[in-house]
């Protein structure tokens, strides 16, 4: 079990390092409640949060989303910031925005090199794929192309593809999210997981949503998913786990592994 | 997801009923020993203990057995007893008695009604199978019938047989053990639990040992397997969970489910 190390860096933190990474949705609709909102998550020590710019009423505005980015900084410090705008085909929330406005979104946001990661939807249209990929290498920013599909869960090799499709298209890290219907589906989550992790030079992140998908929370890690999204404060999908909970797990696996958790 | 409930009943505790029981095993050597261990264990709540017999140093006195079954069950009360002597093939002690002597100490214990169930190795003797089948019928004790592979873990399908030739071998409950020697090995044992959950019309337990096969026996209840072992004071296999960290986990998993475990 000679584990393969793709760890991917961002202000010391190592996605795809010796332990998953625990990730805490913010989803404040002001800037305000916003930067109170992150100010009690960090209380829990997540190892990352994502800003959900989809919950942001000021969304339509770059600058006041470069601007609240800041302030957003100010409040994390050096904890690394992921910035997503959810597409609502992918559980986000509905917003004016088009796609247009949203890469050009993402290239402001990039430019002011106050994130680390954005996340973007693999199934975009490829040209607003590569714009996003060409402004984040640019600014040094961390792509993670994204698979969604809350409908149901596909198939193991369809899974895996779309995780070899993102590092195709330049992702630095890929995810995976879907609807498990029967619990079986949770374990094709796992093993498209472990092979795509096996096959793949980046890291992947993966989990199966809602109740019956809480196994990929909490074992996800020992099969290749570098990340959990944990809820310190208000929950950005179904099932997710509180991150206090997901710490106890960990420490539990850290514990009966003799102190490795992968 | 509606769950088939094909519960076995031991004094009111039901394997394969709305929530995955916890075995605490006991490896008391002497007679005082293990009456003293099964005190200790108790107060940790396990939901069923099990006298690893094969441990016992005066195994080959079928009288002596009998009476520390009686003084075990003072101890116990009302929780289920297992009672097995495994073989060390599966992972038991080295002992002298032969399996003539082993079906006839069975025989004699089941006979006491001071056990709930018992557990044999679904690879021995197909006669001797036959004979403890027919002794715990006729003493109205649950069977186990077992597969272990300390060395691997066989491929999907053979697994998913072991189970439906232990129902058709007449168990009560079937099991599964084996050696994860990569982490794709913890997805198959978990993959043959669901499926032979699916088809079998008796319960399942499912584990698969050491410091990898951890996830199996902290979301093994997510797929099918109906009882995990978990360390109140002395492993008896390699990997097992102190039994406060698995009651945590189950917890946190009841509340990420609504309350519902399975």
């Amino acid at each position: 079990m000679k584990k393969q190390i793709k760890a991917v860096d961002a202000r010391g933190r190592k996605l795809g390092g010796d332990t998953p990474l625990l990730c805490a949705p913010l989803v404040g609709r002001t800037r305000a409640r916003l930067l109170a909102e992150a100010t009690r998550v960090l209380k829990q020590k997540p190892d990352l949060v994502e800003w959900r710019v989809d919950f942001f009423d000021a969304i339509g505005d770059a600058g006041a989303v470069v601007e609240a980015a800041r302030a957003l900084r100010d409040v994390v410090g050096k904890r690394p910031v992921v910035f997503t705008c959810r597409a609502e085909s992918g559980g986000g929330e509905r917003i004016a925005l088009g796609r247009e406005a949203i890469v050009a979104l993402y290239d402001a946001v990039a430019a002011s090199g106050l994130v680390d990661f954005v996340d973007f939807e693999l199934d975009n249209d490829p040209a607003h794929v590569r714009r996003v990929r060409e402004s984040t290498r640019r600014h040094d920013v961390r792509l993670i192309l994204s698979y969604h599909n809350l409908a149901y869960t596909p198939g193991l090799e369809y899974l895996i593809d779309r995780v070899l499709e993102a590092e195709r298209l330049g992702a630095d890290v890929a995810m995976l999210q879907v609807m498990p219907t029967r619990r079986r589906d949770v374990l094709t989550l796992l093993s498209a997981t472990e092979q795509a992790d096996e096959r793949a030079r980046i890291p992947v992140i993966s989990m199966a949503v809602g109740p019956l998908g809480a196994a990929s929370r909490l074992v996800g890690g020992l099969f290749g998913s570098w990340l959990s999204f944990a809820v310190a404060e208000s929950a950005s999908a179904p099932g997710q786990i509180p991150i206090g909970d997901l710490v106890a797990v960990f420490d539990i696996i850290r514990r009966v592994r003799g102190g490795e958790m992968l």
